[in-house]
């Protein structure tokens, strides 16, 4: 195992090259490929000590899982690429329950003549990122399939997290009266993926917002323990999230136009291109609800907090009512906020 | 939450569709084929409770976890489909440290286009596959990729199992004078994927092994405690995970050619394509290192269960040697058994 992880620190890998269908057979270059690339960079015992499984002895508490596969288009973007964004994705679906994530899998599904520089660019980010995240990637897979028959890179993380006794977050728990709040600008991951997609330049840099949440959790759950529920939303944006918790609590929701922080250059973006920031995704923000008394501490951690410093109390929870989520606008009307119709932004996590 | 379950049961999907790149957009789309079409077949409380995250409470034991990502082709073949292949590879790496597999996750990554009726056979073969494993699947995630960036359907599993206390496998426990069991005939998958996949026909029928062997593995582990290490020989055959372990180990192995049980239709197969039954792959085998004391009880065991009929003491395990694994062939000479050369058969998991 040492002699193993010693032949990893040398690299005879040539990163000019490219990814061949060989790399996936499961011989020696899937092995050098895996050594000098992958446990290269996400240089974790568990990882390189090989096999097929990860033993990770007892973990206190609960144990939470989730997985999400990322297909991202294009796998380099501004504020980060499919690397890191694998590790966000999976570690913020476990953060939102409250758990502390600890672990990540990883498995690659890599298209024949991919650059192995790219590769390597990823692997590197990938490991930067869980170290930011605080978690261990402990195992992994490499697939090939031919050209033609993949776009790239595809990585599916999964991970495990600890949930402390005491702490239950949850759609259930959301109650008429809750404060709505949002840990910062919403719409910058779909806007930044769309402008470098479709070569579109806005006034002002739009950087993905992709970021572990994990920590920002925990001091929210420190500063308001009474804490009722937290999502993340991605795909489809704060409306699809708020019409999920709506339908899954069985209550509705207010949110009110002028306290929803979006970034002037996505507000630019999104008038020029007719898009509405809450249909659109982000990789690094909140949803939490919380008894309208703890609203104001909770606001305050978050703030304090480097990836919550634009947090803002968005709305609040009602009785169920015949919109599910309403907002006020800025003018002062009221509108309902839906799903989004039809196909709005593809591949864009 | 009983709501969504209610809904599941009733399926409004046109099964006579196919996959459009709005079916992973996030919204409703998304939702109806989740509920519809997922959480329809595998209809676990955790899986249809929605959320982003999987609560599974305290685990006993130690947690092993694994991944594999799955990109078979074709994705349908006599004994399996991707479906059920993708719980078998990654509960197979789970139990091959002892560990009961418990508790699975599902990445889907969908090309534009998969007839839906197809999804929907691969997912009532990954449930009927997960009750037969006893695992549960506990959460997915579904995206999309346009036509021609995908290959149909492409599967990553993870999975999280408990290792009793006391319970310790591994290369390092692997000793000079272990006997090297296998729990049947090599070859099967490859073989069956690969004449599925050119057309050839074969005298007599092949069908992939494909199979869980958890449940093997706690009958070997009740009548020998004492076993050193396992392993199942996916990708790269039992040569490759001979020459693994001897290098893990830092011992050799001698294996006899006459023990070695390989079915006569694959015999007859790889001669006419000159095949080696040593590197093909298997997905419902395992390999087994255990004191030579304890060896006939642990073959005693392995062949009254229903997936080691055909199980084989086929050789022992030497002080290091210049070569590797080396085999007595059926005329009585030696052979040095290597990793495959080049690239045998992609995409064969």
């Amino acid at each position: 195992m040492n002699l193993l992880r010693k032949q990893a620190r040398v690299r005879r890998l040539d990163l000019d090259g490219r990814v061949e269908m060989i790399h996936g057979g499961g011989g020696r270059a899937t092995a050098q490929l895996v050594a000098d690339l992958f446990q290269h960079h996400l240089d974790d015992p568990l990882l390189c000590k090989g096999g097929d499984q990860a033993m990770l002895g007892h973990v206190p508490g609960r144990i939470v899982t989730s997985t999400d596969s990322h297909v991202v288009s294009p796998l380099f973007f501004r504020g980060g690429d499919v690397g890191s964004l694998s590790v966000h994705g999976t570690v913020n679906d476990i953060a939102m329950s409250g758990a502390v994530p600890l672990y990540l899998t990883a498995g690659f599904i890599i298209e024949e003549g991919f650059p192995l520089r790219d590769l390597d660019r990823i692997a590197a980010s990938m490991a930067a990122a869980a170290r930011r995240a605080g978690v261990r990637v402990v195992a992994g897979d490499t697939k090939v399939v031919q050209r033609g028959k993949g776009d790239g890179v595809f990585i599916t993380t999964a991970g495990i997290g600890a949930l402390a006794d005491g702490v239950d977050l949850g759609p259930s728990r959301i109650s008429a009266g809750d404060k709505i709040l949002v840990s910062g600008t919403i719409g910058d991951h779909g806007v930044a993926i769309l402008s470098q997609r479709e070569n579109l330049e806005f006034d002002g840099d739009i950087a993905s917002d992709s970021a572990p949440l994990g920590d920002l959790v925990q001091a929210m759950l420190a500063a308001a323990p009474q804490l009722h529920c937290l999502r993340d939303p991605t795909r489809g944006g704060l409306a699809a999230v708020l019409n999920e918790l709506a339908q899954e609590s069985g209550h509705a929701m207010h949110i009110r136009e002028a306290a929803l922080p979006v970034s002037a250059t996505v507000a630019g973006a999104c008038e020029l291109i007719g898009l509405d920031p809450l249909h659109i995704a982000n990789e690094g923000k909140l949803v939490a609800f919380c008894p309208a008394e703890v609203a104001a501490p909770l606001l305050a951690a978050m703030r304090a907090h480097e990836l919550g410093r634009n947090a803002s109390i968005i709305g609040e929870v009602v009785e169920q009512a015949a919109t599910p989520v309403e907002m006020t606008t800025v003018l002062g009307g009221r509108r309902v906020v839906d799903w989004i119709n039809g196909e709005q932004l593809p591949r864009i996590c």
